[in-house]
């Protein structure tokens, strides 16, 4: 799995719950973060060599965990990689379009992600009936990186962002960053209970769990690996950095639920 | 000029207004922003990356306008210049020693410019007396790129962070990032009318003014300048931007202070 930087940590998080067998080898390109200001041909080459940097590692299937990755490169990575690739986007649209019975829905993630499109199109994609709200709440990442999840400055921010989005007769409501998992209770509460909120990272790792039960136990396993193929072994985690700043470990670990244990610095793309 | 992204702009809108005779050819790194969250070590290779491509322009002074890179860089790129550079740290921290009359001080700055410590270091290097309290403010800067400038979010982040702050007879504060004199307004309020804001975007401009006038009139100018040596004239400003994301124009307008006309991409460091 790859990230511009920690934000995948949550689709780890949810991953280990649902296939805690499996060995995952998590690369952040953290000396290139963020990927959602940059523009999609950036982001593209970026992909590419993370993408390169995992299959190095053998891994049996690429989880593009970063939004605006998956919003503009998932067709290249698919052609590029020899393994199956999955993004954030579709787990996203299907779950919320199973969500609404209004049939409108409202979508928020990073500021290139929401002017990609990639949501409204895999939702039309998902369901032709559903009509969607995009809106970029860029804020939500810095908020999540700073641990300031429930207090009044995380409140004043989703109320500015999301109280004219609960109007309109949306009933659902796509967290379309990583990062926003960390905020969901805040946002839950401003949306109000008539709003389901889908958690991206939760259902992404669904995804992956389905896709990894349809390709068999086993598979290569990255170099190193101590997992029996088949054995029912806790799996083992290995998280690679491409830069790691100042406390970027209380972040990391409050993404990711628990202790960061096996964290290397990598070198990606020169 | 260059910066890691478009907070530079600030000081160039200031410098502008001390010496508009002068050309000025900016580089912002937006491919690789922010520079931040990033450890000492790829600021300082980034750094080097991004004067070089100056100095190809003929520049005849480099003004380091990025906190973190002016924290810990600055040696490097004198050493490796053959023209002057001027960083943001030291004209900011002699301003707010000459500012304050209980003799202790705060800075605000993003998270590696905080940890980087070189605001105290360069506060006691102007005055062994004087007493600082150094704090990252990380929020500001996602708050100034979307123009939250006066609402209730950056109201209520300012006073997270700031209030604790004014108290412990505080009565200067240094803003030490270049985003950050867009929220002088809040901020001001915040910390309350005993305590002096100094903005280091103002100082550095300063700084930079009083160097230009030492040096002389003339110099070289930037490559096809339509500069005549000696003459006093309007000069002409280049803004070159390692990528061109969706939305940058506005923000950087909002910086700048006014419209953003000669933009070209640049490729740095490969």
């Amino acid at each position: 799995m790859f990230d511009s930087g920690i934000g995948g940590l949550t689709v780890v998080r949810a991953l280990r719950e649902l296939v805690p067998e499996e060995d995952i080898v998590y690369l952040g390109d953290t000396a290139r973060l963020p990927y959602g200001t940059k523009s999609a041909e950036v982001v593209g080459r970026f992909a590419l060599e993370d993408a390169e940097f995992l299959l190095e590692q053998g891994v049996r299937l690429v989880v593009v965990a970063c939004h605006s990755a998956s919003s503009v490169a998932l067709a290249e990575l698919e052609r590029h990689c020899p393994v199956p690739v999955v993004g954030v986007i579709e787990p996203g649209a299907r779950a919320v379009v199973a969500a609404t019975r209004s049939r409108r829905v409202a979508v928020i993630g990073t500021a290139l992600t929401i002017a990609a499109g990639a949501y409204e199109r895999a939702i039309r994609a998902a369901a032709e009936d559903v009509r969607v709200v995009a809106k970029a709440t860029p804020l939500f990442v810095p908020l999540a990186e700073e641990g300031w999840l429930e207090n009044e400055v995380a409140e004043a921010a989703a109320r500015r962002y999301l109280e004219g989005l609960a109007g309109g007769g949306i009933d659902a409501l796509l967290l379309g960053c990583t990062h926003f998992p960390l905020l969901s209770g805040v946002i839950s509460r401003v949306v109000g209970k008539g709003v389901a909120v889908v958690d991206s990272s939760a259902e992404t790792a669904r995804a992956v769990a389905e896709l990894l039960g349809e390709m068999g136990p086993g598979g290569r396993g990255f170099k190193g690996s101590r997992r029996t193929a088949g054995g029912a072994s806790q799996g083992r985690c290995r998280f690679y950095l491409t830069d790691l700043a100042p406390g970027f470990r209380s972040v990391a670990e409050r993404f990711l639920g628990s202790g960061l244990e096996d964290v290397a610095r990598a070198t990606v793309g020169g």
